[in-house]
């Protein structure tokens, strides 16, 4: 096993990687810019070393800076956590070029499954089904009608040059789609100086769902099922839950399946998420892969008791699945994660300042990771995400109600928070009967609109 | 279910069973005496009636105050914790008279459990295997010697009449016997003005091992196996752990059975602990039964997922063991508790005063139990729990170390707490080897005496 790991990485998921080194005996190495110096995941980590000023791109994103420290400090492995340098293959090779191990899968592999065209024709090769697309141009109203009907309704035309919604049109029935079809074309050539469009199948109201992995560094690939994370603003999960209500035990084996052979054919290893979206009629199709841990790992946690962070370290260290994950794998209970993000909970405007006030609920299967604390600091110049509640119940409904409770007793004042927009989603009608899609926050705040009026 | 339920007790078992109550969507009533009235269970109670000033034999322990708090709140049910009058026969006869129902044992039975020589009795007719002792006045030194070799030694000699170690003597061989039985006849008689003596077995280092009970109302009795609590100071617990590593599967199943028949005997139900010593052999022995709930259910809950308080209420709310607790009872890891008292470290002096800076860790696999928080006070009047840190690991070992990062991380200011204690305990050899009995921190200490010299 390792003997001393830098955390590329900051707030709760630093200390998440810090904690469970601690645990297993490896020696810790917090880097950190000026603006987090009084940071939780700096003050518990065994070292700390500051490697620049308060913006990103000067510290955390400036990878010279972060090598220097792994040199500095001697560490054999480098934990890049989320976001940040997580997904830059750039910044795993330089690892490999220092000789210290990053944990995570190949930089090859993270590059391959970045490019989006690439990773749909890996998945499609391996047989997970892929949103159905045209592989290139429609280059004419009856191409497109023929390419509708091999797919079926609704389809959506896009601008092959184009960008924010422009040359986009939603089609529901071959009749509207002559009409549509030039429309597109037009205001795509008109935007972009380029008329061509390409063809998707539209989902009306998709859910959002992904499948947790884990693979070794011998081929030995795990799939540890599914988590649901519909309930998004603006693209960003607000909450995340495992098991899906949606996905069936044949879905949940057979994509399994696939999704083993997908990433033993591309060589994959160590932790990953496998996103798709879910149709009205239960189906999945692939949209892209996230080649790190993610923010909503907990709840996977909570309901299979594997620590998946310490599994990465362990695979990083060239242990092989079988001796790190009891198998088969059993799913026991239901767990749902909120993220506390410091933000208005109606503009969703970032909310930086001083906590004056912070008090973290606790009990019976009640988590939450955060490296805030009382007269901690937000600063303005990092993402809003300052804490994770996550609870386990024995199934859906007691998780919900635990969730209630415990987010009546997180109590953080000095700044804005999304905890009173928690409140509110978990006493929703929609959310609570589990019959959501990524649409629901929309449809959620025209209610909460017309509640108010 | 109940509608309504009124928690006669503080601290943090007052607000771990105000949390069941409300995720189970029962109203909750706390009662406060005007030194807590900024306690956290007087918070998030959803209301809460003040019974008196600080001394509990004026508040908490005032049975017509409670009462008449449950009276005007217009309850159904009272939990009374642990601790103040969760044993006391006359609250729950008053309970019954009041009909307002008492979520505890009925109170023939904790009568008769609080009598020792009959719960002995009840318990040897059981077939509980009891710490044997002469059911009687030894009346002569011949008696003596035929009784120890009827038992085995170490014995120890009591004075009938006694306490506080006075007629007390340890005999290890029975060429000891005569002269000691003369000395501790003598003391006694000098001391009590009656030198009677009676004898038991003598362990001479101890385990403290106890099974947790369930039973409903309807004669199903559950064991839900053990909990080592040898690491005591003063016969007051400081940590404790589950499962024992000294109970094998067979005794585990043995006393299961023997316990059931027991409690189903005398008519038991709700929840219930009975606590035995173990010897270097192996063999236990029943020493008392606990009729309520224990500091440490926590570590219970942890390994068999089973909620002890929401499974309280439901027995008392009449439901059946068999929709309560899903069965076979499976044992997943280890837990281990950490008592967090409001202490001096070493002095053990009770340190009130207000709370200047207030860090709890969490993560995965932590929870914490408390009703204190930044700038919270801890009143002198009461004992000095003033949280509960318990891990879960995958086995002891893991579980050990991440207590050791959470004790890290749990920052308390402004008053003294036994944080830094456990986390010399953490540290100790004999302790991670386990090989400890409730003499343990007598030599602890000796060593740690021996380190600073």
């Amino acid at each position: 096993m390792f003997r001393k790991v830098l955390i590329a990485n900051r707030g709760e998921i630093a200390l998440r990687v810090i904690n469970a080194c601690k645990e297993m005996g490896i020696r810790t190495v917090a880097v950190y810019s000026t603006a987090d110096r009084n940071s939780l995941h700096v003050r518990f980590a065994d070292e700390a070393i500051c490697i620049g000023p308060p913006r990103s791109a000067e510290s955390y994103l400036n990878v010279p800076a972060v090598i220097s420290a792994a040199e500095i400090a001697d560490v054999d492995a480098i934990h890049p956590g989320y976001g940040l340098l997580s997904e830059n293959a750039n910044f795993a090779e330089v690892c490999r070029a220092s000789n210290i191990k990053f944990i995570g899968p190949p930089p090859e592999v993270t590059r391959m499954m970045g490019e989006k065209s690439t990773a749909r024709q890996t998945m499609k090769k391996a047989k997970v089904p892929i949103l159905p697309g045209s592989d290139g141009v429609i280059g004419s109203v009856d191409e497109a009608l023929k390419w509708a009907k091999s797919v079926g309704y609704p389809v959506i035309l896009k601008a092959v040059a184009g960008g924010g919604g422009r040359g986009m049109r939603i089609c529901r029935a071959p009749q509207e789609l002559p009409d549509l079809y030039n429309q597109a074309s037009t205001e795509a050539l008109n935007a972009f100086g380029n008329g061509d469009l390409y063809m998707e199948k539209f989902i009306e109201r998709p859910r959002h769902i992904e499948f947790q992995v884990l693979a070794d560094e011998h081929g030995n690939v795990l799939s540890l099922n599914e988590r649901e994370c519909s309930i998004q603003r603006r693209h960003q999960k607000l909450i995340e839950e495992a098991p899906s209500l949606k996905i069936t035990q044949q879905q949940r084996e057979e994509m399994g399946k696939v999704i083993r052979k997908s990433l033993k054919d591309i060589g994959y290893w160590n932790a990953g998420t496998i996103e798709f979206l879910m149709d009205e009629d239960g189906k999945i199709y692939f949209i892209e892969m996230n080649t790190r841990i993610q923010v909503e790992h907990p709840v996977t946690e909570m309901i299979t008791g594997i620590d998946l962070v310490k599994a990465q370290l362990r695979i990083a260290a060239g242990e092989k699945l079988s001796e790190i994950v009891p198998q088969p794998i059993v799913i026991n209970g239901h767990a749902i994660e909120c993220r506390i993000n410091a933000e208005h909970p109606e503009k969703f405007t970032p909310s930086a300042g001083k906590i004056t006030a912070f008090n973290l609920p606790g009990g019976n299967g009640v988590r939450v990771d955060t490296a805030q604390y009382a007269e901690g600091v937000v600063p303005p110049y990092y993402d809003s995400l300052i804490g994770k509640l996550i609870v386990h119940g024995k199934d859906r409904e007691e998780a919900m109600n635990k969730m209630q409770r415990a987010l009546d007793q997180f109590i953080v004042q000095g700044i804005y928070t999304t905890i009173p927009l928690h409140k509110k989603i978990f006493e929703d009608e929609e959310f609570r009967a589990g019959n959501f899609d990524t649409k629901f926050m929309e449809r959620f705040f025209e209610r909460e609109k017309a509640k108010a009026e």
